[in-house]
């Protein structure tokens, strides 16, 4: 789960500077979208974005290692494409408990845009599941998903800060159910997107074969785990 | 939908340049979240990064005009978040028409992980709700996603090619049922992900609330609509 910094300490320097970039970047992915400014300024900008591209490449993290920032114990993760501060996909949705579920605000941009002035379908469906994943996660629940359905009631607009939240429906042994919306945050009880999610905590010897070459930045072996139950592995 | 260029003439220079800008911001994304650069190589980042933003920024189209590059007859969306050439959060997916239905392909970086060296299973609901969407559009269906149902059999990894397809199961009146599938491009009929969306098109006055201020860049009024039927909207 992507929530509160809850974890172990950071180097906060690093974080700081991550988080600055990632803040930039988002800026000019939405100002790339909505620019009128034509070719020639287009092209600088490339130029520029290439320059800072090369003060970065000169050294990389393999796909099997968890960055520095990260903290899989506590489920803090920098670079999540929904949630990840680091992330410039991500908007980042900064999703935090409330009451017995999860919630996170967020307005979103023209870089996000479906069908004209409205967010993507598709993009309701991955916040849904990030969120769904998340109240899993802050109820001890770690798990994959396994199953989403999204039902669209009303378009949801651009601009226009919104709310979306979830919460544990049901929990069975390795399974849960989620259930999760999405509302205009002035008018947080009028759903416009409702989605439900089945999440499944893999057998151990899943986890192993998905995840047996996991590490995190110092080399340890780090499959995903339920936070809050460090035995759940044993209970497959 | 956005598959091959097949619409009205553009400024082919500003293409280029808009396609070559989103194509340094996807590297620049990626590396940002790979690197072990350290701060002072990020912040240096940073500030490139804002200066290629101030590049841009001097006018921008406001939410309701489209983009002087997109065509809505054909359907050519530039900077959709999924398949759109323009914007840099797209992989992009480059999706085409194959036999009765659209096909893509790509391989996705780490910025698209959820579970650690996996795509994060939102992002495999995006994409397809992108390829239904598309495949309805091929079809000259054009609809707004209404139900969108997700099935996990197996994590999709990254830095793997990968072959996404979507076709119309059926179709009645306004509405269309559309499934698709997510593989691996070397084992394509061995399905990781499975999809099925309900489409609908809205009826005329729904267009109209939806889409009444919606123009092209020239200032023309253009509700999206089926681009193959210019009278479907008097079949509501």
């Amino acid at each position: 789960m992507t929530t509160e910094d809850d974890g172990t300490p950071v180097d906060a320097d690093l974080m700081a500077a991550t988080t600055e970039l990632a803040a930039a970047l988002r800026e000019l992915i939405e100002t790339s979208v909505v620019t009128t400014a034509g070719a020639a300024e287009a092209r600088a900008a490339a130029d520029l974005v290439r320059e800072a591209t090369a003060r970065l490449a000169a050294s990389r993290r393999p796909k099997s290692q968890l960055p520095e920032l990260d903290d899989p114990m506590s489920g803090r993760r920098v670079f999540s494409p929904v949630s990840g501060i680091g992330n410039a996909l991500a908007p980042p949705l900064l999703i935090r408990r409330q009451d017995a579920g999860v919630v996170a605000e967020a307005t979103l941009g023209i870089a996000f845009e479906g069908p004209p002035s409205y967010l993507h379908g598709g993009m309701s469906a991955l916040f849904m599941d990030q969120l769904l994943g998340s109240a899993a996660g802050a109820a001890g629940l770690w798990g994959m998903t396994v199953h989403l359905e999204t039902d669209y009631r009303a378009p949801v607009p651009l601009e226009t800060p919104l709310v979306f939240r979830a919460a544990v429906a049901e929990s069975s042994g390795r399974k849960s159910v989620i259930t999760g919306s999405i509302a205009l945050r002035d008018a947080p009880d009028q759903v416009l997107v409702e989605a439900r999610g089945i999440f499944v905590m893999p057998r151990p010897e899943v986890v192993e074969a998905y995840f047996g070459s996991i590490t995190d930045a110092a080399g340890t072996h780090t499959p995903p785990r339920r936070p809050s139950d460090a035995g759940a592995l044993d209970q497959g």
